[in-house]
């Protein structure tokens, strides 16, 4: 696909040529004060009024000025890409109701790149082509009501960021355009979209409810014979439960076809219909679960509010209340609460102050009373639990192995160290060659039994020992075998003064 | 003179009456659903056309959110104060053009407040009474060009504090409505004022002169019978130097009258009469003085440039240099030099880029080669002048008459003090009763040659010296008496060792 730059010059290439070849013939119109108001129009510094003039060809002859021009209540029926040979690049308000215009030539606004407002309504347009109205990236109006537009490119009003309002009324449109909607990046400032008199029969429910308040509130499809279901009830009685002027202002055109029923019924009595069984509409709360961030969202009907200023069940003011609360208002307007908790339950009220009209708007909020666990938080203990095992093993493990293993390095330093201290090592040891030098081949988890307290530690007597020596190590020998309780003692690191 | 919101609730107050009746007889139309399209109207959602009905009189049955009304093309005569019974808060555009008004009740708009697009050109309007449309405080665009207006009140367009366009031409205006223009906080965003094709002779120059160039650049004076005056030809000979489209675009239409001459003349063509002899006209330049603080103003001829860049004679830019200069750009986007010196003078450049159009605009800087001395630098030279010569008169007085007492006490001090100290004393006394216990009743400023040598300090030999000390204290005064170097030795503090 092309980008909106390269669409506009291939598509306007040739009108510039048209345009450098006149004014190399010296036909081309000069901008000020060469000009003159065209003939029978009324001209009022930069505005040229030619309305009601029974014009069948607009007059080319416009100045290079031009603001606002009046073309109303003529016989127009084409709009050619030649009809201004000189850009006016100051136009940016034409109108053109009020005529037979059949055709619009996909360059006819390569000229007036500045339009703002453009009036076509009250025309004989049959067909909207691809990228018709491409070029005007800075309209932010366009009537289209009251023309037989059946057909419609989807790519029709590509490119044009800046349309606001888009009147497409009393036409043959039978397919909702949902493109105009569905991809907020398109037209990201379309605030009015009116479909209102038209063919449409069914609707994109899902796609509409996820629209915000603001476009909502703007989007009029009135007077179209809509399939009644229960959800085209429940999409309206919500926009009416919400007072949005698309739905409270047009209550009455709001109408369906039952398809048993051969009239029309009001949407807002499907649900009292016995063929369709639709349950009364409840507006929703806001469902959250203990320790959630939750985000409520102040989805105003006028759009661009300038303050918006939060209201809790507990009276608590938002921003004012900000510091120290777990309530922050953002950017964007939004409450959020991190964590929430049982007792942030209630209806929370947002007041917005807009340029011309101020909103309030409520939000039920119910919170659970016990903690949401998602798939990551179980991980997460998984997770847990798996390394708690894992350490629990290697525990184990060297509870098991790693020690007997310090004891051999041990016995090579047996000679040196005190004979007191080996009798740890024996204690823990359980391997059957612990020490192999003296009664290694006896087994290892009966030898301190078999040992006798005469023998001394790992039943062997030191030949350069005492008899109070021997007679002190007996006594300790003794006292192991006979109190189990002196165990504990055996770990101590102070010596046993007898 | 009554405040704004008073007039409005005056003015209005009948009005509400007539619709507080109707509410209470049932008979006021409800917001909604209940309000069907006016008949005969085309109506797409919140736009009533009623245009090209030949209706005569306003359909009364409009609803509540109508944001556009187009009545024109019909033949209306008379807008009363009650065209609208209800209220029409949404109301922003109304189109009453090509009809035959010839009367507007001053309480026509107390319904419609929100009002932001008034067209009532071709009409048969012949005067605008006082506050007619000081209702309309949000009105941007009035449009009464094709009537027959002769007379306007001077507070026609009092509280309009958001009208920036106001198209007057063609119609039978004489005067110049100089209270428009003049104070600016009137209308301040007023940006546009047609006034071409009307009966004015004569033009405050001067008031016009003094106006941004912004607002020149959309003041419309074609097509008038003007009085030619070499004021005139120096008026719009600027203008057009700094190609202001109001002069630009309508050139040819720029037309005086003379007197003698029985045709009108352009007014680019004075300076050729010889029966006015106008100078040439030329483009003023900036002047200013040595050390100065100048402020260069980029008096744009499009209203709210978003960014302004300055080039100097030196090719510095600006903002983006400004650290270490001594010019800085403001934040109106003036630049200001301060302080101004030779070699700043040349032509400056002002580059000012808005949301449609570019512009460059120079501005020749010329720099005196002396300082100009304001009455406020005068007074601050006098200023200082004067405490210092206030400060030399109080140290002259300190001088003679404050020592003297530091010597008075000194003197009660003598008896305890060493002999050798108190020649310092001496040495400084101006009085004649410095020493009243010896030769206290000579002359003082003599007592110091009339002491002699043998006499030793203040004139007394001390009884208590032996003759050695006596010899070396004769020394020292023979020293003092002969060597008028030695006078700095009597301020030290060290003693001199002989």
């Amino acid at each position: 696909m092309l980008a909106p730059g390269h669409r506009l010059a291939l598509r306007c290439g040739r009108v510039w040529l048209l345009l450098l070849l006149l004014l190399g013939c010296g036909l081309a119109p000069e901008a000020g004060s060469l000009l003159n108001c065209p003939p029978r129009c009324l001209c009022a510094s930069n505005i040229i009024s030619c309305s009601k003039l029974g014009l069948g060809i607009i007059p080319t002859q416009l100045p290079r000025f031009t603001a606002i021009l009046d073309l109303s209540h003529n016989n127009l029926t084409r709009l050619r890409a030649d009809w201004t040979p000189a850009r006016l690049p100051h136009l940016h308000s034409l109108l053109l109701s009020h005529n037979a215009l059949g055709f619009i030539s996909t360059e006819a606004f390569c000229h007036v790149p500045h339009l703002r407002y453009l009036d076509l309504s009250s025309n004989s347009l049959k067909a909207l082509e691809e990228f018709l109205f491409s070029q005007l990236q800075e309209l932010e109006v366009l009537l289209l009501y009251n023309n037989q537009i059946a057909q419609m490119d989807r790519s029709a009003f590509d490119d044009m960021a800046r349309l606001q309002k888009l009147y497409l009324s009393q036409n043959q449109i039978s397919r909702f355009p949902v493109e105009l909607v569905k991809d907020r990046a398109k037209l990201p400032d379309l605030a009015l979209l009116d479909l209102s008199t038209n063919k449409i029969k069914g609707l994109p429910v899902t796609a509409l409810k996820g629209l915000p308040a603001w476009m909502k509130n703007g989007l009029y499809l009135h007077s179209n014979p809509l399939n009644c279901d229960c959800g085209l009830y429940e999409l309206f009685a919500h926009w009416h439960a919400r007072q949005l002027s698309s739905v409270v202002d047009f209550r009455e055109e709001l109408v369906c076809s039952l398809p048993q029923a051969k009239r029309s019924v009001s949407v807002f009595t499907l649900n009292r219909h016995d063929s369709l069984n639709c349950s009364e509409f409840k507006e929703h709360t806001l469902e959250a679960y203990l320790g959630d961030t939750v985000t409520i969202d102040c989805d105003t009907k006028v759009r661009g509010a300038t303050t918006r200023e939060w209201v809790t069940p507990t009276n608590g003011r938002f921003p004012e209340e900000s510091a120290n609360s777990t309530m922050t208002v953002l950017g964007n307007g939004s409450l959020q609460i991190r964590p929430i908790r049982v007792e942030d339950m209630g209806t929370y009220t947002c007041y917005a102050v807009s340029q011309a009209f101020n909103e309030t708007l409520y939000v039920d909020v119910m919170v659970h009373n016990f903690t949401q666990h998602g798939p990551h938080d179980t991980l997460n203990t998984a997770y847990t639990t798996l390394v708690g095992c894992i350490l629990s093993v290697i525990l184990v493990l060297i509870y098991l192995y790693l020690t007997p293993c310090r004891c051999c390095c041990r016995s090579n330093e047996k000679l040196a160290a005190p004979p007191e201290d080996s009798i740890n090592s024996s204690m823990l040891s359980t391997t059957p060659n612990h020490n192999p030098e003296a009664g290694g081949r006896k087994g290892s988890l009966s030898h301190l039994a078999a040992s006798g307290p005469m023998q001394g530690q790992n039943g062997k007597v030191k030949p350069n020992s005492t008899p109070e020596q021997a007679a002190r190590r007996a006594q300790k020998a003794h006292r192991k075998v006979s109190d189990p309780d002196s165990v504990s003692s055996v770990f101590s690191d102070t010596p046993i003064v007898v």
